[in-house]
C-alpha cells in the first residue's frame, strides 16, 4: 500500500516542486466552487441544470436523520435523479462497481455525493468509471493516466475532515485483494462543493475531534518539515492550526456555535486544499505509518494520526527543530520545543482521542509487522526520505 | 466612477455576502492555474497548445529590456504567434480596440499578456471583445454580463500589485469620455500566469514600493473591518501583513534575495485571488477616495493609498476599534490602537512613499472637489455604508 501513499505525497496536494533549496517551483490549480453558509443546500436546484440526470450517492443513512436528505431531495424535486446508497468509510471497490453499473444503465450525466469524504471520494472513482469501458475498471486504479474523462461531480459535504470535498485525490479499496490505493485525476475535482456548517450539529463528538485531528495533521505534513523559506505558507498554515486550537473548547460543548462550525469545516477545506501547499517541503510519514495501523486494526484514521504525530515529533525532533521551535512560538506561545509536542500531545487528548498504542491495545507484534512490512517494500518516509523501518519501529516504540 | 468602483466591492473578490451578523455566507471560485518559480517562463512551449494562433500583448517596452521579452520569444519560438504592444497604466479603451480589431483580422484563438496589471487588465478586455461582434465594444463595459465568450487568455506577471494575474477583474479607461470602468466575467480568470520572482528584480524600487502598499491595502479592506467571526480568514489576512513586514527591509536593499521576490510575489497574487474574503466583510473606501486622487492628480494609484490610508483609519477608528486592536496586537506587537497606526503609516513612508497630501502638492481646493463628486454621486463609502461625503472630507483634512 505505501508506494501508492507515497504517490499522494506527490500528487495530493496539486504542487509539484522541483528542489530542496529555496522555495521550491511549484504549479497549483483548484478549480472547484465552494458554496459556503447556513441555507446553500436549498441552492442545489440552480446549480445542477434541469437537464441533467443525476445520480445521488450516500452513505449509510446518517443523512436520513438529521435532515440533509429530505433539504436535498426538496431542492432537487424538479430535477431527474436516481439514489445510489451504501458507500462505506474506506469505499470499497465492488461497492462503487454496483453504482458504476447503474450509472451507466440509467445515464446518468451528473453525480452528486452528499456525505463524507469517503462517498465524496468514492464518487470520485464512479465518475471517472463510468465513460471507462475499454477495459476492467481496476485498471484505473492502478494506472490514473487511463482516466481521460469523467462525469461531472459535485458535493454536499457532511463531515468536515478530509478536504477531498476541494481536491482531486480519492482512496479505493478492494475488499477481494485487501489492496487500498489513492485516485487522482486532473479533472476529478468537485465542480462545487456545497459547505452547510449546520449539517455538522448533528456528528459524534468522536468524530468531530477525528476530524479535527486529520485536518491539524494535514497541515503539519506540510508545514513541520524543513524550512525552504516559504514564510506566507507557514503564517496560513499556523492560521489553521491556531484556529483549530482556538474553537476547540466550543467545538466539545454539546451545542457549539455556529461560528465556531464554520471556522471548523473552513479549516478542514483549506487544510488539504493546495492553498497552503505552495512552494512548501511535506512530510506524510505519519499518514502512511497511520494506514498501517488502520489496515491491519481497523483503527479509525483520526486516531491512528493522534497517536503517531507525537511520537514521530519526538524522534524527529532534531530534523525538525527550526520549524519545531517557530511552532513553539507562534502556535503554541512557548519557547521550548519538548513543550510544544507535550501540548500538541495534549491537545489530541483533550478533544478526546487517545495518543497511546497502549490505549487502543496495539503491541509488539503489530510494531513488528509494521516495521516488516515497510522493510519488505524498501520504502522510506518523510521529508527528507530517512524515516527507514528502523527510524518507524523507534517512532511507534515511542507512542507505546 | 465610483458607482462602478462600488461595484468591485461587490464583484472583485468573487464573494456574495449575505448579511451582517455571523460569518457571511460566501461563494469562491479561481480557476486560474499558477505556474511559479525561477524559470518557468520556458514551460509557455509546453503549456500553449502548438495549434493555438496566439496575440502576445505588451506594455511599454521594459520587457525588452529585462529579458522577460527574450524569454518569451524563445519559448514560443515553434508557435505562431503576433504582437500587440503599447497597452498603457490604466488601459485605454482606445488601445484596446486596436488590438482587438488586430486579432479578429489575423484570427487569433489565444491571448498572453505579458506585463504587469494594467497588460493583464487589458488583455482581459480584449479577451471578451474579440467575439463581440454584435455591437460596439463600449457595449460589454457598460453591461459586463453581455460578455457571453472569451477567447482563451493566460499571463506572465512581470509586476506583483494588482493580483490581477488571478483573479476576473480588469479597470479599463476611456480617454474620450474619461471615463473608468471596472470589467468583469466569470469567464476572465487567466486560464494559467507564470510568476518567476526573478523578473521582479529589474522592478524600480519605487514599483516595488507601490506594489507592496497595494497589496497591504488590498489585505487590510478586507481584514480591518467589523467583527463577523472571521478567525481563519483574519489569520490568513494578519498572515499576509506580517510577511510584508518581514520582508520590507530585504526588498528596499539594492538586491533583494530570491526568497524575498518570492514572499512579495506571492502576497500580491494571494491578496487580491479571493483566498481571504471568504465570509468577511469588505471596506474599500480607501481605494474609492484614491481613485479619485489618481483621476484628478494623476498620483500613481499606491501612492494614493498610502496617503488615504492612514487618515481612514484614525477618523474610522472607533468603528474598527475591535479588529483594530486585534491588528495592532497580532500585526504590530503592541496593545494601543493609535500605535498601531503610526507603525502603518511609518511602513509606508519606510518603503519611501509619502503619506500626507501635502507631500504630493494636493489641497483643499482638490478635497472640496472630491467632497462635491461624492456627494453629486449620492455615494456612501465603507463596510458599513456610513462614510459619507462629509466623512470623506475629515479623511482627506486628515491627511494634509
Amino acid at each position: 500500500m505505501s508506494s501508492f501513499v507515497e504517490s499522494i505525497i506527490i500528487n495530493f496536494i496539486f504542487v509539484r516542486n522541483n528542489n530542496f533549496e529555496a522555495m521550491n517551483n511549484f504549479e497549483f490549480v483548484n478549480p472547484t466552487k465552494l458554496i459556503f453558509g447556513k441555507g446553500t443546500i436549498a441552492h442545489l436546484g440552480k446549480l445542477i441544470p434541469i437537464d441533467k440526470k443525476i445520480m445521488i450517492t450516500f452513505g449509510g443513512g446518517s443523512v436520513k436523520t438529521n435532515g440533509v436528505y429530505n433539504q436535498v431531495i426538496e431542492a432537487l424535486k424538479n430535477h431527474n435523479f436516481i439514489e445510489f446508497w451504501g458507500i462505506e468509510p474506506n469505499p470499497k471497490y465492488e461497492t462503487l462497481l454496483k453504482a458504476i453499473h447503474l450509472g451507466r444503465e440509467e445515464k446518468i450525466d451528473m453525480l452528486l455525493a452528499v456525505g463524507g469524504g469517503s462517498v465524496v471520494d468514492g464518487t470520485k472513482f464512479i465518475a471517472a468509471a463510468i465513460p471507462y469501458t475499454q477495459g476492467e475498471e481496476w485498471e484505473l486504479i492502478l494506472d490514473n493516466s487511463l482516466a481521460k474523462s469523467t462525469i461531472p461531480l459535485a458535493d454536499v459535504i457532511t463531515l468536515p475532515a478530509t478536504g477531498s470535498e476541494m481536491n482531486n485525490g480519492a482512496v479505493i479499496s478492494r475488499e477481494e485483494t485487501k489492496e487500498k490505493y489513492p485516485f487522482f485525476t486532473d479533472t476529478n475535482f468537485p465542480i462545487f462543493s456545497i459547505l452547510d456548517p449546520e449539517v455538522t450539529y448533528s456528528l459524534p463528538k468522536f468524530q468531530i475531534a477525528c476530524g479535527v485531528v486529520d485536518t491539524y495533521v494535514h497541515v503539519v505534513e506540510q508545514y513541520l518539515t524543513i524550512p525552504v523559506g516559504t514564510k506566507l505558507m507557514d503564517r496560513w498554515a499556523e492560521g489553521i492550526l491556531q484556529t483549530l486550537i482556538e474553537i476547540a473548547p466550543d467545538l466539545r460543548k454539546e451545542k457549539p456555535n455556529y461560528d465556531t462550525m464554520c471556522e471548523y469545516m473552513l479549516s478542514a477545506t483549506m487544510g488539504l486544499n493546495g492553498f497552503i501547499a505552495m512552494g512548501v517541503e511535506q512530510d506524510w510519514a505519519t499518514h502512511m505509518i497511520g494506514h498501517e495501523l488502520t489496515a491491519l486494526h481497523g483503527l479509525t484514521h483520526g486516531v491512528t494520526l493522534a497517536i503517531v504525530y507525537p511520537a514521530l515529533l519526538r524522534i524527529m525532533k532534531e530534523q525538525k527543530k527550526i520549524k519545531l521551535l517557530q511552532y513553539a512560538k507562534r502556535v503554541w506561545n512557548v519557547e521550548d520545543v519538548d513543550i510544544a509536542i507535550e501540548k500538541t500531545e495534549n491537545f489530541f487528548r483533550e478533544m478526546g482521542l487517545p495518543t497511546r498504542l497502549s490505549e487502543v491495545k496495539v503491541g509488539d507484534d503489530t510494531i513488528e509487522e509494521i516495521v516488516r512490512r515497510f522493510a519488505e517494500r524498501k520504502i522510506v518516509l518523510g521529508e527528507r526520505h530517512n524515516i527507514t523501518p528502523d527510524v518507524v519501529k523507534q517512532i511507534l516504540q515511542n507512542a507505546k
